[in-house]
This record gives C-alpha cells, structure tokens and sequence, in this order.
C-alpha cells in the first residue's frame, strides 16, 4: 500500500488526525522520575502508553534526540520500538542532500530506523527528495510552508511570476508525486493560505505543527486544509501535550491532552 | 576570535585550503581493512593520519553516520575526536528548523559533538540559523548554489526583483552575520557565477562542494570564487580522496590525492 493511502487509512482506522511530537526536554521532565535508571525512556514509554489511543502518528524531533549525543539516537531508536503498530512512525529530521548523500539518510530513516515518513527540506531541488521515494510504502513530508516567523524570509517572497517562492514548491512536489508518497509541511499559523494551498495540492497529505506553543489557529487548519470526505492531514502537537504537565499526573495529562486535540479536531470535520 | 577569522587563520598556517569529505561507505573499505574489529573506526584513523598535514579541515557527512544508526554516532564521535587540533570540523548535517529545535542542533554539534561548524538549510529562514550564530567561535555554512543539479529547481529560480533565490539568500546570510561566524555553501559546479557572488558577499568564507566526483572545475572555482589577500574558501574532496585506492595503499593515496589538491589550489592563488 503507498504511503498517503496509509496516512488515510491509519486516520480513518483511528478516528483521530493527531500526531504527537515527541520532543523530549531533559529539563523539563517531570520530577517524579527524577531517580529513574533512564528518565527520557521513562518519559517517553509512559506519554506513548497514555496517548496512543488517540493518536495517528508520532513524530520525534531528532534534534532533542541528537542533544544527548550518541545516546540520544540509542533513545531515539528504542522510542521508535515503543510505538504500536497502527501509528505511523514520522522521524521530524529535515534532511534533504545531493542524491548519493540522500540515499544514505534515505537507508538511515527508512531501513536502520525502520521509519514511516521523514520531514525533507527542499531547497536542493529533486535529486536530494527522489532518493527518499523509492519505497511507495515509506513516505515522505517536505516542507512548504512552514510556521515560524522566518518562513516570510524566502518561502513568502514572489517570484518573477507573481506565485510565492512556497508555491512554485509546491508545484514540483506533485511533480514528485508519482508512487503517491510525498506530503507537505504547512504551518498552522498560515491558516488563511490553506485554501489556496489545497487548490494546488488537492490529494496529497499535509503535516501541520504550529497548534498550541507555537499558536496557530485549529479551526481555520480544519477548515480549510482538511479534506472532508477522506481526512488528509495530521496535525501536529509537542509540548501542548507531553509538558501538559510536569506533576505526577504528567502522562494522564498527556492523555487527555491528546483526547481533547483529537476530538476537536473531529467537531470542526 | 571569531569563526570567520579561524577559517583564514587556519587555511593560512596550514598553507591549504583542502576540506576532507570523510563520507565513509561500508561498501567501499579497502579489504585489507575486512578483518579489523571496527573497520570504520579504522578507515577513518588511517585516512585522517595520511592527510592531515595537507588539509584545513574535516567534513563528515552526518548521512554516512547515521546510515550506521546508534553505532553510527559513535563512530561520528570517535571521529571526531581523532581530528587534531590544528584543523577545523565542520559537520555537514544540512540542519535547519525552527528556533526552539535550532537551538537544540546548535546545542548538539557545537557542544555535544564539540564541532566547530556546520551546514544549515536556508528554507526557514533567520529563527531557524540565528541559535547557530550565539557562539562567536563557532560557525555556519549556510546552503546558498549547491553543487547538484536540483539547485535549479528553486535556487537558480528568478525572484520578481529579477535576482535568483540564492542572492535573495545570501543578501540575507549577510544581514545575519553580525558576529562573523557565517559562510556559505557554494557548489563547483557553478564556477561561472562565482564572481558575482564574491560581490555580494565579499568578505565570508564559502565551503565549496562538488570537485571531483561531482565534476566542478577547479581553476574556475579558484580564480572566481577565492579572495586572493585573504583566502576565504575551503575547497572540499570527499570521494576523490578518501576512496583514491581501495587497496593496502589507500591511506597513502588518499594522503598523496589531499597534497595534490592542495597544491593545485594553491597554484591557482
């Protein structure tokens, strides 16, 4: 099965578009588990255990796994083997090099980690994203727009035929497109470009962070970058989740954090 | 000191402008290395000790690490920490995301890892390099041409102000290099823009991809893309040198290929 058509059918399966971002922070962890052999496993075996009902999709950031060095990618791998297999396993890492160097990372993610998906940064063009779509069942989400403040610095400039640099990306990822494996990354504080952006990509799955810390606005995202009759995007929530709370109570908070992402999303479809 | 500066002070003392790819393949060791316990490991200690003297810096690609997974970073570590201290290491990680992860990156290679620089990807924009630039001593290589042919795709696109992407971006890597401790990435394989990317960005250091196997042109890439004074570039050589001989003899041969390279760049000056 190619990978978007899994994104629909784990959604569907579920009843949920929630992804959690598992972005570990050594100093945010909760006390309690201050005197465990493995603190950042502990943590993040108990959010996975608590959330994994409502959930599509787990993305770990691999920068908050690269900070502990070496060890962190001994986290990163076990997080991963944590992880049921009806979510899919996105490993938020941005990569994107010239084709040779590609198709390690593209080993790396897909066979070493054994990862669903990879986030892509597209700015070295189609030899650096093609080595990561030999495999129509792994899948790949490249960033188009994305939601901080620097995404006005390049991918909201014009270019010389008046669409938006984000635009003329996204016109070549469908190009891309052709196992039916390539998705976005479209910030949610963009909410009044979704409409827009579903016109040029209409099928393909979009991965949306910027809900919660970051502040983007959850109705408009649904609204207009949903797809109604087959739920085609994931939205992302990191720390609105995992650091609901830092008390005893952290991984139940963590659970109902996630409920409640997912049945909103779910009120506005 | 600033980065900017150890890059001309350490091209200058060691009379080289030489960058070493260490993009170690599993596939590609010598035989003779077949029976070591870490062939890896090995390979690289070799390869680091027969150039050494010939080169200004190191550049692992963080691709052919992690292809490895958690061994993979261990070997990037041990790596590492063969390098001596008279040569700069740039982890070529391509990273980029947005502040808060950023930070986290920076937080790994430049402390964790205890690198000296790394790549970045442009796409984001300024939240996602400026943590990077925090440290004086330490700097980046920021994406501008690269040396593949999807640099066509968006960075050799026209902006609606007529200038390419990449000189939108690099107006940019200006602004933001307040500390000095900013460079770019510029392929070989575009020599014919080089002079005029030395006017707009006339006094930083460019980390320069894509001799050899990627068939840029040196001579081009020296006479347009150096600054005669002050040499302002770091001529990078993956494959071409760490894989000059897969026999008994490859260590030596790597060794004579850097000294070759170097000598040819400084031929050029």
């Amino acid at each position: 099965m190619d990978f978007n058509k899994r994104v629909v059918d784990t959604i569907r399966s579920k009843r949920s578009a929630v992804c959690v971002g598992l972005d570990v922070e050594p100093g945010k962890l909760p006390q309690i588990l201050k005197n465990e052999k493995d603190p950042v496993l502990k943590f993040n075996k108990e959010i996975i255990e608590a959330t994994q009902e409502f959930t599509a999709a787990y993305k770990p950031n691999l920068a908050f796994y690269e900070q502990f060095g070496t060890k962190g990618f001994e986290y990163f791998e076990k997080t991963l083997d944590m992880m049921g297999g009806d979510v899919l396993k996105i490993a938020d890492a941005k990569r994107g090099d010239i084709g040779n160097t590609s198709k390690k990372y593209a080993h790396a993610f897909f066979e070493t980690f054994n990862c669903d998906a990879i986030t892509l940064s597209p700015y070295m063009g189609e030899d650096s994203v093609t080595p990561f779509l030999e495999r129509e069942d792994k899948g790949v989400f490249i960033l188009a727009l994305t939601s901080n403040r620097g995404s006005f610095d390049f991918q909201m400039q014009k270019m010389s035929d008046g669409r938006f640099l984000y635009e003329i990306v996204i016109e070549k990822i469908n190009s891309w497109n052709i196992k039916n494996n390539c998705g976005l990354v479209i910030g949610a504080t963009h909410p009044q470009m979704f409409e827009g952006i579903r016109k040029l990509a209409p099928g393909i799955p979009y991965l949306i962070p910027g809900i919660g810390a970051q502040g983007g606005d959850l109705e408009n995202t649904v609204k207009y970058g949903f797809v109604k009759d087959e739920v085609l995007a994931l939205v992302n929530s990191s720390r609105g989740i995992i650091f609901a709370s830092d008390g005893p109570d952290f991984a139940e908070r963590a659970g109902e954090e996630a409920k409640k992402l997912r049945d909103m999303i779910n009120s506005y479809l």
